[in-house]
Order: C-alpha cells, then structure tokens, then sequence
C-alpha cells in the first residue's frame, strides 16, 4: 500500500460477478427483473433526453467487440460487451460484458460493473416489458426456441411481467433443452420440451427465439406463424445474422428500439431501408400504438439498445447504497493538486509487492 | 467469497493507479517513455493493419467523455477518458482515463488498467517520438507553453529520446511553473522561468504548447516564431480549441497522427478540409519526408490517438508477466457450462458480506 492512502475520489465502485450474484439473490432474481424492467421504461419515456449512437462494432472473423454509449446530459454510461458464437466449443461464454457509469459534469467515472449476467437480466427484462405492451391479453404460454445462456432469464422475466407460466421449449441440442428444464424444474414452470420450432410454438401466443449462429438462419417460415402471437426475436443482433424468414417480417406489425441501429443488426436488415417499423418508445409513451387487433402478429425485433444498459447500470448504483455489494478500485489518479500528477508519482512510498 | 471459486477464465488483471506508479518507479521514468515510445513507433510501423475511427466523443457544455477503440486485428484496445478543463478549480483531474485489451479471437478482456498516469507518459512518448523525427539537429533547449499536469512527463520524455536539457517555461498561472520547476529541481535540468511566451521561445529548437482552455486561444502568434523550430502543439484536442494563430500553420509543415480525427479536433480545426498534412505513420516508415531542412518549422499537431493508447497498454501487458503488478479482477462471468449463466448463478452459494 501506498504511504499516502489514495482520496476517496480516487476509487470508483465495482460490482464483480460474485457481488452480482449476491445482489440478484439478495433482490430476488424476479424482482430485480421487474425493478430494471422499470428503469428501461422510465428511460424509454425520456428516449429525447438520450444522446443515441448506434454501437460501435469491431468485427473480426470469429466474432464482434461493440462498445455502446450513451448520456441523458447527467450521466454518461457504456457497455463493453463481445459476441462470439464458436466461444461454447471452448467452454467460453458467446457474450461477455463489462459497463460504466460517469459523472457528466466531471468525466469521473462513478460505477464500473460486470455485466455479463447484467445483460441478460436487462435483455430479459426488455423482452417481457415489449411483450406487456404488445402481446396478445392473457398470454400464458411461450414457445422459446433456442434454449441457451439467456432462455431462463426470459422465462423468469416473462413470468415475472406478463404473467406466462408454460413454456415450450426447442433447441437443436437436446441437452440445452436439459439444462434448461433443470434449472427451471421446481419453480412453478410448466415445462414441455418439443422436437421442433414447429411443435414448440402449438398454442404459444408468445415467441421468442434466441439462438446464436452467425448466419441467415431461418428459425421460423412463415407457414408455421398463426394469427395474433407475439413474436420476441432477440437472437438477431449482427450483420449477416438473422432467424426469421422476410415473409414473416411482411405481415408483422415490426417493432424496434433504435431504428438507425436495428436496421444494420436486426431482423429487419432483410428489408429494404424504408420498411416501416414502430420505435418500442412511442409506444411506451402513448404517441404510437402497439397492439390493434387480437389477430395482428406483433414482431419485436430485439437488438439490445444502450440506453437498457444505461438503465440497467442505474439500478445497479441505487442499490449499492443500502447492500454495499462493491468494492472500491483505485481506478482514477487523484493528486492532491490535480495539475500535479507527476508530484503525486515522484512523492509516492511505494512497498515492491503488488496489492 | 463463493462456495466454489471462479475459474481462471473468470479474472482480468487489473493494474491499478497506485500498481502502476510501483511500475513506473521499478522501471524508472525515463527507461518507461523510452519503452512506450519504442511501442507507439512498432505500431506506427504497421499503421495500415489497424482497424482506425476517430475517438466516440459525448459533448457537454462542461467537457467530453471519449471512448477511443482499435484494433490489430489480434488485439482489440480501448481508452475511456474525458476532458474537463473546469475540473482543477474543484480540485479535480482534467483528464482522467482507463484502457482494456482484449482477445480478438474470444472477445475476452485481457488486461484493464489506469490510464490517467499511463496516458500521460505514452502523450510524452508520442512527443518525443514525433521530435525525434522532426527537430532540427542537436535540439538541446525547449520552450514549454501551459506547465500543468502533462509538462513534467514531456520534459523527461523529450530528454530521454531527444536530448533535451534545457527548459524556457511559462504559464498564465506561475504557480503551475513554480510546481514544474519544484518537482524536476535536481534531476539534471537547466530550468528557465519565463514571463511571457515570446521570452519561453527564445532561443528554444522545440516549442510545446500544451494548455488545456476550452476556447479558441492564440498561445502563440505568427510573427513570435522564427525559423527552424519544431512546434509540438498537444494542447488542442477538442472542437472549439486551438492555441496556435492560423498563420503559424500556414508558414509550417503539419504532420499530423490521423487526419480524420486532427481535422476535427486538431490546430488544423481551422484550415480548409483540404489543408496539406503529413502522416506520422508515413515519416516513420520512410514513405513521406520528415524535416526537409534547416529553416523549416515542422509542427506536430498531436491530438492522441487510440493506436498509441493500445502500444502503451500493450507495453504494460509485456511488463506484468515479470513484475506480478496487478490485481486478479472478477469483472467476467464464467460458468462451467457457458450456456448456462443461470445455473451459475442458481448454484452459487454466498456469503452476504461484500467481497
């Protein structure tokens, strides 16, 4: 350590994943998808207060390194956050991702947090929003095809805001499947696994598909869409990746969360660029409509937009308060004067171990 | 902690600000700039393998938040850092920053780290590089205009690679002098304090400017240059700030790190878009001129640029494996079954402590 002790100033909150995991336990994992669910609709309904920017990817052959700011002029939030579909062959997650918060006014950065497992929280927790807005009354059972890393959490949070109590489950690897019904055996969930999309979606009035190949794939044809479902297409979210088939997107209502960003990444990349879509906030706000008719077909086609992280990241830091689920990284050089950096580096008693 | 602990997989090292200061000290300061500079020179070298855009900045009426992104290709690097001129009166840092790599190939972070000291020094190495290639021969004396929080770091780092022993200092506030001169007292420095710009000039081979008002500025004026001198211009890196007359750029010969980036943000802010500059990159590796001849006044309109930040965090991941200067960092979730985030989170046993 230091002989100087480093300024409060110089430390900046961190939430690892294990003080993640106990504030999920210590909320409740529902109740904190209903909490950041609130948040991302608070922040839907002050979408012009928001500086947008769709994210900024760096694509290589394997995969995609994004970076996703935004600010509402007080705080300033980002996502670092990867998306490698082949990383399951190692024993390596597809998505991982990190964030911050900053101090507008400073540029000092006020909470660094893990967000691997906060992202999928706040990609569920926008999923059921959407579809408390958009699905069909009295929902009760959702097809969910592609049973990976994300598909528990869709299902605790669709429970959680919409009410769905029946899930019906494919994937390509059975064992996904498995693992799904496994974590989710015992927590009130009626649980069928199906031997096809086509099986699965029987009776859903709610779709959601969340599978992670890097291709056009066609999860769903057209044929096998009823009348009045909502479809959540959440797996879309690059260049060159799709999951539905265009026929579908022409007799949906499409629904989006940043036209600019969701017409290079999403469903909808398969259109030409004036296709008419309907951003998730006008709804939310009363100024668009959502769902007309119990007949309509409803497409949230899902991306993950920054200001959810930003939501996200916001009711992380009004929890660390009460719980202190953090620790404090020396992340920010804070000279006691601030034109004097290099006095607080020559002046520093510094022990040779590392901290 | 958790029942189980998290894998290898899970934890990021993490140089703090006090491990870095323990790094700089063990390396020695001026050995450091020299090692950076030798990085950011191998990195201009190969400047057409990287990946390049200019810095992601969010505005406000009080500073900029930055996000600066690159990548080889193999290695993926970027810098957070702002600008916020205001801060010193509250006792805050101007700029503040930290910096991450990662893998291309997985999108795993493999290094975070401080970059408020780092930026520093790879800011002086980027200087001192660029004046080794374009200072007039046997440059033994500097002028150094704006003496904060960057002076003392250009001062070594233009001795270290360039030769430099004698210092002409001013700034509008002569405490920031009297600091300068307090903390480089005795380190082999022929130290002159000045009263004005024009007096800091005289005599000086090498002119840096390097003040930090968010204006548009005059720091130096046409007719008080003479001929043969090299201007190292770091201080303008915004929209709106600049700190040299425009008929100073018109008499010299720019060189400049990424046109894209300098034309918004640079000295050059104020010239026609098509304004004649010289890559770096370029002189480095032999395909353009550096110095033509003696009378010439070459300026570098250095504004930093996300390649440099990679070569610094680069050369501080080189350095770790030896000195152990870091913290192991729980920032990235890592199940046994990396389709099963939920299990890891269903299974994981805490304790209610923070961590």
């Amino acid at each position: 350590m230091a002989a100087v002790a480093p300024s409060e100033l110089a430390f900046v909150p961190f939430v690892s994943v294990e003080n993640m995991m106990r504030l999920i336990h210590r909320i409740g994992i529902e109740e904190m998808l209903k909490g950041i669910a609130g948040y991302i609709e608070d922040d839907f309904r002050r979408w012009e207060s928001f500086d947008k920017t769709p994210r900024i990817a760096s694509h290589s052959a394997e995969g995609v390194i994004e970076l996703m700011p935004t600010s509402d002029g007080e705080v300033y939030g980002f996502k670092y956050v990867n998306g490698h579909p082949k990383n399951t062959k190692s024993g390596l997650q597809t998505v991982t991702a990190f964030g911050l918060l900053a101090d507008v006014d400073t540029g000092y950065p006020v909470l660094l947090s893990e967000m691997t497992l906060l992202t999928a929280l706040r990609t569920a927790a926008t999923s059921a929003l959407v579809a408390r807005y958009l699905a069909p009354e009295a929902a009760d059972t959702m097809a969910m095809i592609g049973n990976g890393a994300q598909s528990e959490f869709q299902a605790l949070a669709m429970r959680a805001l919409c009410g769905v109590s029946r899930l019906r489950l494919y994937d390509i690897d059975r064992k996904a499947t498995d693992k799904l019904i496994g974590n989710l055996s015992g927590l009130g969930f009626d649980l069928t696994a199906c031997s096809s999309p086509q099986e699965a979606i029987e009776g859903a009035q709610i779709i959601t598909t969340c599978t992670a190949d890097k291709q056009y794939a066609t999860i769903l044809t057209d044929n096998m869409v009823g009348a009045g479902v909502h479809i959540n297409a959440i797996g879309g979210d690059c260049p060159g990746k799709t999951e539905l088939h265009s026929d579908i997107l022409k007799r949906a209502t499409v629904f989006v969360e940043y036209p600019p960003q969701t017409r290079v990444e999403g469903e909808i990349q398969q259109m030409p660029e004036d296709f008419p879509v309907t951003e998730m906030w006008q709804v939310i706000t009363g100024a668009a409509q959502g769902r007309r008719d119990a007949r309509q077909i409803t497409l949230f086609d899902g991306v993950g937009f920054a200001t959810e992280d930003f939501s996200a990241l916001r009711f992380v830091r009004d929890k660390l308060a009460a719980t202190g689920l953090c620790q404090q990284l020396d992340l920010v050089a804070d000279p006691d004067d601030p034109r004097d950096l290099f006095g607080m580096l020559q002046r520093a008693t510094l022990s040779e171990g590392a901290a």
